[in-house]
């Protein structure tokens, strides 16, 4: 059966983000990153970023979401930390966006969000360590210390993240459908071997 | 480039073996499995039989193997245990087979023991525990109890095994070029995808 949904979970510098971008555009689907699952929360009433600010979240959103968190409210508001509650709110967001329409979704614990369904293509992207600071140097236009310290930093925060909202290990393949290692493979093959397993 | 040889990890029951029977047949090379490597140990002056009995090993081989095996000497006398043994002498034959010939190597820690190589391309083959089971009982024709004993018989075996002499993590997609859920995929389409990253 032909996967609707694409999750793309990857590390640092492994090129999983522009690998999900080409995928968007061969499938002809949206992509959905960190700024567009922020932006869709916005639309929908919900601004992450006063969630980030004050830990509380706004309501001045349509009627439907505030209906389906107030469902949820005891719930959310016994999260005592920010990171919960924005968690929370990105799982909502995820969630209606798969019911919603076929898409990419780049990070976020996607793979996760959406385990219940059985529409979902779940990609991990992975590179030995020298690729992925090689990579972080061309594309991102870092030195050698600095493209290390934000591969180091980065995926300890995904590897901590992954732990804390699914309890599982960042890296496992079980977590996911499909791993590539990107360095071996390339991105163009990366692109070919996901369009095969989506169709 | 095109990769010689492919390399299978894989959980008892996800089918790994078939998958690189396939394999093997698509691409008209020889499959080695834990059969085939003790027979060409045997070819080469190495029973692993009789290491696996007396923790020694048998010097009536090929003048080349016994001469490479000669270099080695030292470190090969001071192993303690059998299966550190067998390990050993696995690992050598592993590593002239892939000299030799192009080939599909089942387990065997293949993937750690040829990892210098650039022309190996290492595949891991997994599933979730219900549809492994549901194999096993189909495929070996246990009951339930036995699918699910041997199941974790095994897998904590390769575990270990693959921790002792790999020092890594079972499991983790870093391990593999390539990391597929059968379950998801299927068998014909796991060896379709293996085809596509392998060529």
């Amino acid at each position: 059966m032909k996967k609707r949904i694409i999750t793309v979970s990857r590390e640092y510098g492994s090129g999983g983000r522009v690998i999900g971008r080409r995928i968007a555009e061969a499938l002809n689907v949206k992509l959905y990153d960190k700024e567009l699952i922020a932006l869709a929360a916005r639309e929908s009433g919900f601004d992450l970023e006063y969630v980030k600010e004050t830990g509380e979240y706004s309501t001045t959103g349509s009627l439907l979401f505030n209906l389906a968190i107030a469902n949820l409210y005891g719930n959310f508001a016994n999260m005592t930390g920010t990171a919960d509650k924005l968690h929370f709110v990105q799982s909502k967001i995820i969630s209606d966006i798969a019911d919603r329409e076929d898409c990419v979704i780049i990070g976020r614990s996607a793979d996760y969000i959406l385990r219940d369904r059985d529409d979902v293509l779940n990609v991990f992207i992975y590179a030995d360590e020298a690729v992925r600071v090689k990579r972080a140097i061309e594309e991102y236009g870092l030195d050698e210390k600095n493209a290390r310290k934000n591969l180091l930093k980065t995926d300890k925060g995904r590897e901590a993240h992954y732990k804390r909202y699914t309890g599982n290990t960042w890296g496992l393949a079980h977590n996911y459908h499909l791993c590539l290692n990107s360095g071996f493979h390339g991105i163009d093959r990366c692109v070919e071997i996901i369009l095969k397993a989506q169709a």
